[in-house]
């Protein structure tokens, strides 16, 4: 096919401009417009060309945000699309894996369309399943997995045992709780509104709640919603909760630390003054990411689709609209804005 | 037998003043001397009245010392004498399962006689083992069962991998080190002065050791001494070092909470500001204390005195004599003025 015979599109991109230290701000993202030849190249390479409909803004990807952060991801790159987990179509393939209209989960970019170097992460959704594709993003996805390895692998409940989860309405914490819940736990979860700790009780299966905005001395909270102490806690936000659990949590205590979204945009990060709790009360504290348990996805999978089918659980969305929302919705997820599960919708397929 | 007829000694004890905030010392234990008379009731309390040859100062004890220690074991009481572990000599016994002139080791009080209520926690030694007596309450005894649990059970190491020990040359970690080098593991220590660090080197099995006094960057020094980054940490001090070996710990490293005696003294202990390590490095760390692992005494003590007679490992003790000397003992071990195992001769026999 020569040049002037490929269709373009305009492609909307969300670019990240600098490293961040402290609040995340609507000036530190950028909407670009450029436009991009529905093309790929013939040389071997196995790329593949996809339309995005839902990418996902996870706490996490605030880590990025910084220069100095060393994990299993490189941070982002000054001047170029921020990337993250999303549910995507395929436009055009040179991967005989991938044909044209699969819908496929992804490590894309954000933005309306993505070339994926080799069709690498892509996935084939099983559209069969009758399952909201944004789902593959939250309790069927990263989100999801999170929550079944946290709770399975690295705090293996027993029944009768006491849970507390922060951040319980988000995207983790909403399936920790009802995973709990159906293991024969006593569960107790905080969040930042009234209309969360409602979702919570109400929808989402916590015994108790409460509101950590409202009940600061977090000490005397944890007392009163976990009377026979803390057996697991599942960390999500760090700093002076961490410090209030360490000192309600029972002998032989465990602590998955899955995120501290209360440190992220910190300059200078709260320190834990009470380790010592973890030589009186035997406490095992462990951190985790679900990437190193890709073993289980398929178990995982077929559990929660078995689940949701039963209606053993739900899953509540946040769902913003349009890629120039991106910003916007990443900004609200950082300051707990959001109400279950953020989702960014790109396009409608 | 009436009363005139029941010989008396003279007991010094050492008594717990109240309790303390910030550094210890001489001022807050006192010896006192008291009229014991050597009898036991006949009401079946089946009490053992002892005769104490080594006391066992320990860096927990200092913990102990605190109003508010809530632990296995509660605060010490003032105006009574401390206890802890010991080796002694039975007197007199209304307990059949021992009797005069057993050795045994004790839960005990630091003065000369004590009865032991019932005879609870007395063990005897099989003097037929010919080891020094001292090594009961030191390789043999809880310091030596703490290394064992912390290792093994704990830490579980793997061949070839790197275990850096504080307060390497203390009671607990001149074991953990060289036990870690019969595992094949690369061995680093810390400690706080040269007489430490070559005995470290030299006799107790290390690899390489600095002085944390001289090498202040702590980051910088377990850059240098752990080439490979830190697959374990046997955790006896906490603070400062705590962070800097979070930053330089491997993927999916192990850390054993045993002790944290930079912190026992200090009236607001640090905190520690990276804990978001954990989940970058998916890091584990579990506090532990030897007396929930009570199932493996026997295999530790048949496996240790197997290595003591082969020559495996050698036991450095630094013996201050004299019920006299406890408190000043006491002091000198919470500064790190001793030098191996510090032990209290009470008597020689």
């Amino acid at each position: 096919m020569s040049s002037f015979e490929v269709p373009e599109v305009s492609n909307k991109q969300v670019i990240f401009k600098n490293y961040v230290v402290g609040k995340v701000n609507d000036s530190d993202l950028e909407i670009r417009t450029s436009q991009l030849r529905l093309e790929l190249p013939e040389d071997g390479t196995n790329d593949v060309l996809v339309k995005n409909l839902y990418l996902s803004p996870d706490p996490y990807m605030r880590s990025r945000m910084k220069e100095d952060y060393t994990s299993y991801v490189p941070p982002f790159t000054p001047g170029k699309p921020i990337d993250g987990y999303g549910v995507s179509k395929v436009v055009l393939s040179k991967n005989p894996a991938f044909k044209e209209g699969d819908y496929v989960t992804s490590f894309t970019r954000w933005e309306e369309y993505s070339v994926i170097p080799g069709g690498n992460g892509l996935k084939v959704i099983d559209t069969s399943e009758s399952v909201p594709l944004s789902y593959y993003v939250g309790c069927l996805g990263m989100p999801g997995f999170t929550a079944y390895v946290g709770l399975y692998e690295i705090l293996k409940p027993k029944q009768g045992e006491t849970i507390y989860v922060s951040a319980a309405s988000g995207a983790v914490g909403q399936l920790v709780g009802q995973l709990a819940k159906l293991a024969g736990l006593y569960v107790v979860g905080s969040a930042g509104s009234q209309q969360k700790i409602d979702l919570l009780k109400e929808k989402l299966g916590y015994d108790v709640a409460f509101n950590y905005k409202q009940e600061t001395d977090y000490n005397a909270a944890l007392k009163k919603y976990c009377p026979k102490g803390i057996d697991m806690y599942f960390e999500n936000v760090g700093g002076k909760m961490l410090e209030a659990v360490l000192d309600n949590m029972n002998k032989f205590g465990r602590i998955a630390v899955c995120g501290l979204i209360s440190q992220y945009e910190k300059e200078n990060s709260d320190g834990i003054h009470n380790l010592s709790r973890l030589i009186s009360a035997r406490i095992t504290m462990r951190g985790f990411l679900q990437a190193d348990h890709a073993n289980l996805q398929p178990e995982f999978l077929q559990k929660m689709l078995g689940y949701l089918k039963e209606k053993k659980f739900v899953y509540i969305e946040d769902i913003d609209e349009g890629l120039e929302s991106a910003v916007g919705a990443f900004v609200k997820l950082l300051s707990g804005g959001n109400v279950g599960k953020q989702i960014l919708k790109v396009a409608t397929d």
